[in-house]
């Protein structure tokens, strides 16, 4: 037996289905909830039940949006003539908290793979070839993971723009940020040799 | 900015109030949140509504409890006879998970701490001392951390209890499990040298 009370036992049961949360880390959410004062934990529970019904996929760029377009593509200074195309929303807030991309995004919402059953048409390859071909879109560049199944998709998505937009770049790849060269594994130490570049 | 739909961001926000819980962590949490079914999301939001309305304190030990009685004390099976004092009521699960005890509990709600300006009028004692007073206890068991805090606190009450009830005992203190004479702090190996058993 727990012996929690049956509303505890419930919170509980519902926090252990997060990712990354077992019935510990539940257990020490739902003291900290009852110590809390009520407002917390109704404003808590508030969010979470309008957070279904609110957010929708932005129809422009398939981002995050509540009802409309999503923050990045309703906002007038971001540069409307780059898009960077991502796996998905995360990805854009990984991107955004660089501070170093300031056009709009385009969110796949995935990455071809075989093995998963994952192609083209269950992408959003279609709407991302639509945007760039209705013609004011300068640059595509391909932001998705440097593991085989991003590197396919960026390849195959880089074939299937290059006729419509002057540029198709895709991120660099070579040595991460306070990398040592010892512990670098090979492919990376040679990526970052191929793509060297002049001081 | 941080890019996302107001409807997320609250979430987000709310999420990061909990301890152990950071912004990416909330996120992570949210982005699952927005895959998972809907009616998962309204279950948890539904459950953490209620949660304040619905659980009180045990009119007897002060766990946690919906409406009437605990668990622990509206259920037959326990020996009513054996009080176990725990701080606080995730104490309760902890030696619940150890099945070593059948007894009831007192949730203290704290220890004696003079720095914190904590003090016996702060806690469950006076209803502890009722309890007990009330004559179907046989034994207080004091299951109290063995910290400077708990320490004070289990002889400020054993002396308190030791004319009221037959036996007032404390959890014993020596070698944790698993544990490496040469790893032990000499505190406890000092205690656990003072507490030798027999075999």
């Amino acid at each position: 037996m727990s012996g929690l009370a049956p509303a505890v036992e419930r919170v509980v049961g519902e926090l252990c289905k997060l990712p990354g949360i077992g019935r510990k880390t539940a257990q020490r959410l739902v003291f900290h909830l009852l110590r809390a004062p009520a407002s917390e934990v109704a404003a808590l529970a508030a969010a979470l039940a309008e957070l279904p019904e609110k957010v929708r996929a932005c129809p422009t760029c398939f981002h995050l949006s509540e009802g409309g377009l999503c923050p990045v593509c309703s906002d007038p200074r971001r540069d409307p003539s780059v898009v960077c195309v991502v796996e998905e929303p995360a990805n854009v807030l990984a991107v955004e908290r660089t501070g170093a991309f300031h056009g709009l995004y385009h969110v796949l919402g995935g990455v071809l793979s075989p093995l998963k059953d994952v192609g083209p048409e269950d992408l959003r390859v279609n709407e991302l070839v639509e945007r760039v071909r209705s013609g004011k879109v300068a640059e595509v560049v391909l932001a998705l993971g440097s593991n085989v199944e991003g590197e396919a998709t960026a390849v195959y998505l880089s074939r299937l723009l290059k006729p419509l937009v002057p540029a198709v770049t895709r991120l660099a790849q070579g040595l991460p940020a306070g990398a040592d060269l010892e512990f670098t594994d090979d492919l990376t130490l040679a990526r970052a040799f191929e793509n060297r570049r002049n001081y």
